[in-house]
């Protein structure tokens, strides 16, 4: 992966506000894990009313927790004053959505003054055991001088 | 659109009865709007506990609807006994979703013994007025001889 | 789909003479079949030279025809004197590529002043038989003042 | 990245047979650069007739040869007498495909009985400098009992 410089110092504050903001994130119980230039990680513990038919967590949630990460880790090297929107997002689910907990890594891909390439992971974690249940690749828009509150 | 037999004349209470084990669509307060071979529609009343940043719906919800309506449009062709997997879907989230409610269409473009084509679509509506926030394509799997519950 | 209005009165030639200057379209044979706003068609006949392992229709050819009639479905739709750029596209290969000749369909979407959101379909075609091939959507972006010479 | 074994020690000259019969690999000058477990690249040198409107690659060629090597990493893991379809990709075409050559690097993320998800990455080469020119995501499927020729 390559290693990223923020070009805005307060970049760690600027995300954990505007995650704050994101009232989903409370109303699922998910939490900022990692906050770095260019990598984000959000962690969910399970709950049994976020999930599909089979009682594994929803690919909704899944995809919630992924585009936030991709978004919050493209965010971290936006200048201040911006803000991030996500133009799309692709994502495989590649095994059920087991786990005790989940973890959504953003990292970004190929950062850009308009556009930000992010590759997301999503593993499921169950004691020692770790296992990657979705991997996806986003798309990201800065606006500058659009402030994010 | 094409149109399409259901192989199952029991399919609508088998997406039903599907939809019903998604803790999640009742978490999020969505429900089942049309149920047709080959197109599922569900209906998400905004609320300010779903948002991300800016007050919108968050993108994970927006898809958690659209993957539901792709996945039971799917499932509405599968035959009796199977189950459905999303394999993964890709959304481009093309307005600010903004709206009283929301509507998540599903449509099949392609079915398939294995794999299933959807196209996706969510719109924001407010009053009268409807805008597409959001369009997609997904690709499912039928779990033959393995039924849902 | 909805009907667009070109906000340059030369679209049309502008899209030729970019089309033109897509060296591979002569490469591999294909000419441009319609030019609308907002709606580019791309036909290609079968060349044995052009396949895949089992002789069909290699899947970067007919991303190749699908991205070109996206791109150039949105490039109808930008000002004069700007260019396009294909940001990312996602497609389905829902169909073994068969056919005497191919069309590759381009719609737009979602116009905007920055980003530029299509739908791709190709067809293959025999006789009067038509089959779809791939579907797909894609990312447009629109340079402003750069002429795409 | 994961390490694999392949269950058919005769994968090299299976992909390899494979490759040989995709005409278009041919055409546009394309070769295998590596073949091993899980891992496949495919070298392509620049040519002027495989560009787009501004002399770049055109992005099809992009997608053809990270589709291959994707495709081919895959069916390096899948089981003799089997056959290999790509399902579908999506694909960011990150920087301008410009280069003396282009090195496309499919890798398994996840393989699996009937489904296998790959990340692809096509390189722009001039002289030392490496550049990403574009990252994607594919989903492969394999056909058991159905060899490739």
């Amino acid at each position: 992966m390559p290693v990223f410089q923020a070009q805005d110092p307060a970049y760690e504050t600027r995300v954990r506000e505007s995650f704050a903001r994101q009232t989903l994130m409370a109303t699922i119980g998910a939490r900022l894990a990692l906050v770095a230039p260019g990598r984000v990680e959000i962690e969910l513990p399970y709950r049994a009313d976020l999930t599909q038919q089979h009682g594994f967590l929803h690919a909704g949630i899944t995809s919630a927790i992924a585009d936030s990460a991709g978004g919050y880790a493209g965010y971290s090297l936006f200048p201040a004053g911006s803000s991030v929107l996500t133009v799309e997002f692709k994502i495989n689910l590649t095994a059920p959505a087991a786990g005790e907990r989940f973890l959504a890594i953003g990292e970004v891909l190929k950062p850009g003054r308009t556009l930000c390439i992010c590759r997301l992971e999503v593993l499921g974690i169950t004691g020692e055991t770790r296992t990657t249940v979705a991997v996806g690749q986003q798309t990201l828009f800065c606006l500058e001088d659009r402030p994010d509150h």
